[in-house]
């Protein structure tokens, strides 16, 4: 039984958590791993930052050929308006998927994923639901920071809206990249470009300060990232460069998201970020855009896209692909 | 940090969650009530069930005058097609709804709230969404066990089916009310009676068996039920009274779910059926209905109508509201 603090604080107790049998056989390993302790440890030097970013980034890249073989999908390196990117094109395009472009922005806590690496994302999604994505290799701190990434995304976005209508436009991305998706919309707002049709984000962090009440409630309930404090705060340091947390373009919960276009969420139970999931989702219907949720069972940060294989990884895009289908205008 | 077992379960350390600062000070209060260890005693005879059902349908009933007066709504005994019910009129009533009609299915884990007490559901969302309510005081355990109440619900939808086209019907409830939503329309598909427009289910109770990952994940962080050992499970064994927990009758998660109309989904973050909101969610979704989530921020079980003033109160009765416009037929 939990007991109650003066400030209303809960002590919960210790407790076992068993694998749920609700989800698929690939969702029980992926819920079942240990966590990573590896994940909490905050690299003390430049240098170091740099070569953990690496080791995962190869690793990540690595595997990259057998996902495009499998799901038909080619990723071609380009440049959009001097901003790095990749253009990830599916073998098979629906006819109403012709004139419609994605714009994609990976995650990875702000600092991962470079190069090759952060377009594993887009490669699900152009296999998955047959959309053409072109994948923006974000400037990263240690070396970049704020306002680089930001400074790219509204770059890219500039040129995208010379290749494709806003309304054949959709903008997506989780974690880092969902934050990300909204500080570009925030941006672009503020210079007067034109929404996109529909914008997807997975478990976006859109609060890098530590408010949300799962990031208490889940901590270590959540697998795959395990608590906000440590890395993921050292990230949003770096990240921030001594900027306020809470800047609108840091932390998009605190802006202002009247006049953005339809948008669908993912979290899940276990989600550290669940609540920050939550919040948007309730701001954004608050300011009357047309915003949907999608919850999966059990997963921790990010899972529904873990395993290819997964039942839950292709409904979740499924999901995403009946979205963008209803608010993207569809080729003529 | 947690530590893993060889079953993939992870023993998650005790912690301190404190009240969140993204909610109304109304929420807050609710948030950092003491858990009640009230709620996890089994009485352990009949008498002593009645008793202690009575006494907290007694304080609830005897709020309702007050509550009513506030919302500007009447209630008034009824009985419809043989079945105990009150009918719930708001005083304003837009001209939209003028042929819509709801049944109201109450909460409270298939045992609690019976008569008056059972309406305060209806209540507020005749108040904050202006549609008149037939409530059903369909009959419960320990003299009706399962399946009086069913029985009654469905007997009440066809004569409701008499009053006002199915079109312009909606179906609500929270908890046993919202699972018992669920049973209702898998037996009247059973007897080919026409589905309603739309439902609203708030964390519905959809699985009596222990299953669903946030049973485990948000035992005693939810400060509202806390656990599902103890009372609720008692409950669940009084009511299913020796059948089978997963018949679809009684766990709704086990049936088929094909045809059902739209339906509206709420939870909150640390709700103890967080999990079969979800599951129920993706059930829905894969099953070609249009099913949408509404999570709200740090609540536990149904504590989204636990305070009429809180901001969350009105704002979730105005998702609700939205959905039955979008989905119930208009008055012409």
């Amino acid at each position: 039984m939990s007991t109650n603090r003066a400030d209303g604080s809960h002590d919960v107790p210790a407790r076992i958590i068993p694998v749920p049998e609700t989800v698929s056989p690939q969702m029980q390993a992926i819920i079942g791993r240990p966590f990573d302790p590896a994940h909490i440890r905050v690299p003390e030097t430049t240098e170091k930052w740099k070569a953990r970013v690496k080791v995962e980034a190869d690793k990540t890249a690595a595997a990259l050929p057998l996902l495009c073989k499998r799901l038909g999908v080619t990723v071609e390196p380009t440049s959009i308006n001097g901003v790095e990117a990749f253009t990830v094109t599916p073998d098979v395009i629906p006819s109403a998927n012709r004139d419609r472009l994605l714009m994609h922005l990976h995650g990875g806590t702000r600092v991962r994923y470079p190069g090759l690496s952060g377009t594993r994302e887009a490669v699900l999604m152009a296999g998955f639901a047959g959309f053409k994505v072109i994948s923006v290799d974000y400037r990263m701190p240690p070396d970049f920071p704020f306002p680089a990434a930001l400074d790219d995304a509204v770059t890219a976005y500039r040129e995208i809206l010379k290749r494709a209508a806003p309304e054949n436009i959709g903008v997506f991305g989780t974690s880092a990249g969902g934050s990300l998706t909204y500080t570009t919309l925030l941006r672009a707002k503020a210079e007067q470009l034109p929404m996109p049709g529909a914008i997807a984000t997975g478990t976006p962090t859109v609060d890098l300060s530590k408010i949300g009440d799962s990031l208490f409630t889940n901590a270590f309930v959540d697998n795959a990232i395990g608590t906000q404090d440590g890395f993921i705060r050292a990230t949003a340091l770096l990240y921030a460069d001594g900027r306020d947390l809470k800047d609108p373009f840091l932390s998009p919960i605190y802006g202002d998201v009247h006049g953005f276009p339809p948008a669908i969420l993912t979290s899940g139970t276990r989600d550290l970020y669940l609540s920050n999931t939550v919040r948007m989702h309730r701001k954004l219907r608050a300011a009357g855009v047309e915003a949907v949720l999608q919850m999966w069972e059990g997963q921790s940060h990010a899972q529904y896209m873990s395993d290819p294989t997964a039942p839950e990884t292709r409904e979740y895009h499924d999901e995403i692909h009946r979205f963008f289908d209803l608010h993207l205008k569809p080729a003529t």
